[in-house]
């Protein structure tokens, strides 16, 4: 089959690889039906992270293929999206709501979705199917789920993003778009986009920002602080991970506030005595998912929210590298790869 | 009046000094019941903060001498005990329930509640008046409701103590011993108390422990898991303020659990990947002590809660030097000083 595999930093091919089969009786093998590149692959396409010969990807919709032994709630032919961390979904952990820290989860995310099979590990307890084949126009938004959108949502769930809150959001990348459409759709009254771009800008309106700041830093602060009478947001997302992104999302805060961050933290070294007397609420981290995939696909199945629209370059899987190149010169907010 | 002042590191005097005056409308001045000294008083004591003919001590309680025009809810003759911070009760923040972040308090904690009579900035919004007077032998729990019983209490509520939890707490100074107690009360199941000190170890267990953790380090953290299925505890209080408690705490809790910090940092920088693929929740700073007097007056005036026992040594204030060694030498956990 074809597959996407980065053999060093900017050098990603589409290599013909072995179809993925059953390892253990938990597993399924799906046929996908999209798959998309992440912001979190640029980090090793620019350097920033390790990377040899990786099979890529790690947001995925498709059809079950075959199952194992032991799987007993994903069917053959069901029309499934899955988180980028696989789960029990049974242990103590993933009982709380926390499935990208399952006790029995692989050392990283589900690998190899950009290809035309994937293998996903504890498929009952990963993937969620769909009421039925879903239209062609639904399947972006379900493919966003798989990740960028369940892990904006999560950000603001974590910042406690609600009514009569105003939520800030750090970061324009699909994750910070997805998060204002997260915290409008959890009910927040005023969320605030942190955007320099144009088309983004207009993205983070149709998802339902009220506000566009375009400074950044102290003037950034300073202009959310003169939005919300001086005090800092109620709830900041953070979705960039560095730390220019977590001490603008940690400063925008009122104290008492949220902020809950989700860019992967690239060399972010928090300083205690600052964050003490900031008294914000911290949380974050890989996003569990799993936890809102029920709901996600509900409310796009009944076509509530288009998250899709982050998708604005849609490539052959043979044009991958194209893609990737794309989302690294920022032409592309992100990459959809029909397969 | 005497009071108490630290003319350097180590150099703690009893100085003559004028008795304060009401300076704002708002204010109060308060003739001390009791005052005592703080695990924070150390920190300037040892060097490791800035100090130049400080007055010392925020925590008190005592009966009201004179109040400034604008007080309405205080009056003289009141039994009261007020917040390490002063606060006005009312701004947005205060309402939020971070009195310790009001947007009116002053630039650090109250000063000079070491001494015969204290000013008292925002008196309506800082002190609580007691039912009537208190027995004496409420004194040192009341006095220990003003900081130290806040602060271990702010740090079990936002770790999020509770029934079915296990909550470990790291630090065993009056704070976090006072947190052991906080968590119990608050409904936690099992409270692990993290000390090498018998005597400390006996106050841990008086005030609820189950169970008590002499390892440190790593070591530590893996008598944590060991004693919670290998998950981590879902609640850690930490109580120190230094890297290594900081880290301890967060690697003793479990992904989706809560650390509550109330160690004033010291020199501490957060990992930022560490800390998101910990998945914790985080969250602390000054303690917003106001915010829980009302409910701590009660428990301790219908003596359901006997928190003055950490207080181990009671001294005249003008043996306030004293105080001070034994408890930078640890042969005193809390010191009372009697005015």
């Amino acid at each position: 089959m074809r597959a996407v595999v980065m053999y060093g930093p900017g050098d990603v091919r589409v290599d013909q690889t072995e179809r993925p089969t059953i390892a253990e009786p938990t597993d399924a093998v799906i046929r996908l039906a999209a798959s998309c590149i992440c912001g979190s692959d640029l980090w090793p396409y620019r350097g920033a992270d390790d990377v040899d010969h990786q099979p890529m990807g790690h947001e995925y919709v498709g059809v079950v293929e075959e199952v194992g032994d032991d799987v007993a709630q994903v069917r053959v032919g069901d029309f499934v999206v899955g988180s980028f961390f696989s789960s029990d979904n049974t242990c103590a952990i993933c009982r709380a709501g926390y499935q990208s820290h399952c006790v029995h989860r692989g050392p990283g995310a589900v690998p190899g979705a950009q290809a035309e099979y994937a293998r996903i590990p504890h498929a009952d307890g990963t993937l969620v199917a769909t009421p039925g084949p879903p239209a062609d126009d639904l399947v972006p938004s379900l493919l966003a789920a798989s990740d960028v959108l369940g892990t904006g949502w999560f950000a603001a769930v974590a910042a406690e993003a609600g009514p009569g809150k105003t939520v800030a959001v750090v970061g324009d990348g699909a994750v910070g778009l997805l998060g204002v459409l997260a915290a409008r759709q959890l009910g927040a009254e005023r969320v605030i986009a942190m955007s320099r771009h144009a088309d983004r800008q207009a993205l983070a309106r149709d998802f339902g920002a009220t506000d566009v700041v375009e400074e950044r830093g102290d003037a950034g602060v300073a202009r959310i602080k003169q939005l919300t009478d001086g005090l800092g947001a109620h709830s900041t997302i953070e979705a960039v991970g560095t730390q220019e992104s977590m001490m603008q999302a940690i400063r925008s805060t009122r104290p008492g506030g949220h902020v809950g961050y989700v860019g992967v933290s690239h060399d972010v070294v928090l300083p205690g005595r600052q964050l003490f007397y900031s008294g914000v609420h911290l949380h974050g981290g890989p996003a569990p998912v799993r936890r809102f995939l029920p709901d996600l696909i509900d409310r796009i199945w009944r076509r509530h929210i288009d998250p899709g629209k982050v998708f604005d370059l849609t490539l052959p899987l043979d044009e991958a590298a194209e893609g990737y190149r794309a989302m690294d010169e920022r032409r592309a907010i992100k990459v959809l790869l029909t397969v």
